[in-house]
């Protein structure tokens, strides 16, 4: 058994489109972000980090997005999502997914939830005005030094793609040039294309 | 061949011990951050990020500490330092480190580089303000949510123990009480008897 606790427009949607690139039978619950329903006593049961995603499974609830993308390309392998038998490859795969949460998300929250890391209203709204910036130059580098193509680990598709994907679906609201990251803009509108990508979407935003 | 370029006093410590733990032969090299070593051109033709660690291997470049501790567990499997055979138990790893890495080190992060996320040297001391309340908040929910004991997985030692324990090395600086964290400062203590943990340090203040 898997149930799945997700809100649209956040990360979840990577593991979201790599359960329906794996074809996995999961549940989908949404969380109501505008009812402030990830701190409710329900859900700080569940994930007492009271963010999204979290997974529930026979043996316990994992969250963070890194850690589930790797549980479902080892947990669904004929869906072959990541390199699993080349500890140097699995790496770069797990190297550009730790970037993308400890670096390029966190550029990214700095333009909504800035009072996890200062009180002043003041403080909130100049890292507002710098997101723009940082959420760019971590684009930029991805698209100069990371990113292979025509996926983001080269020739195969793997855990990189969603992730990669999801955090695109933001750049217009993150202030993100598309014309700057030609190959990113490409991998953007391939991924919209494949059908696990749809499918994931259309349930989230049902 | 491996070759680890590390600061002292930074996550670099993580990756060393294991790499103790594991008795890997490696290189070590110290990039000076008081001359910005790890921006000059010669470093960025290693790590175009601008940061360490960075590990040199005969195929390449490898970052990310989550990233470098699951390939040291995964390249030196006889050292048991991950559950490498039980995707559900390696994903809990995954989730410690990955939630190191994208929570409690960015919050550390912002109280001496907060001008990654803002430019208004205001709203950097306002981050300096609340660097201790965001950095002990993560380390009480460590406390109470996430911390099996004795080591951070239970029974077994892991590569979350160094990691653990290197973030760990900055609760004075970082102004957190280890009076509030019993289980966390006794898991502090005991790893600072481990040898392994003893010959990184002392490679890296030497």
């Amino acid at each position: 058994m898997l149930r799945f606790y997700y809100a649209p427009h956040t990360c979840a949607l990577a593991s979201h489109i790599a359960f329906e690139e794996a074809g996995a039978a999961v549940e989908y619950v949404r969380i109501d972000f505008a009812t402030e329903q990830q701190r409710s006593p329900a859900y700080r049961a569940i994930n007492p980090k009271a963010r999204v995603p979290a997974l529930v499974t026979d043996r316990g609830v994992l969250t963070e997005t890194p850690a589930l993308l790797a549980f479902i390309a080892q947990s669904f392998p004929a869906a072959r999502l990541a390199p699993l038998d080349d500890p140097f490859a699995f790496a770069r795969v797990q190297e550009f997914n730790s970037y993308l949460c400890s670096t390029l998300h966190v550029a990214h929250a700095h333009r909504m939830r800035g009072y996890r890391w200062a009180d002043d209203p003041a403080a909130i709204a100049a890292m507002q005005r710098k997101a723009p910036q940082a959420v760019s130059e971590c684009f930029a580098l991805i698209e100069r030094t990371m990113f292979q193509g025509p996926w983001v680990m080269g020739e195969r598709y793997t855990i990189c793609d969603p992730y990669l994907f999801t955090i695109a679906q933001w750049w217009e609201a993150d202030g993100v040039d598309p014309a700057a990251l030609p190959k990113l803009a490409d991998h953007r509108r391939r991924m919209q294309d494949r059908p696990a990508v749809q499918r994931a979407i259309a349930t989230e935003l049902a």
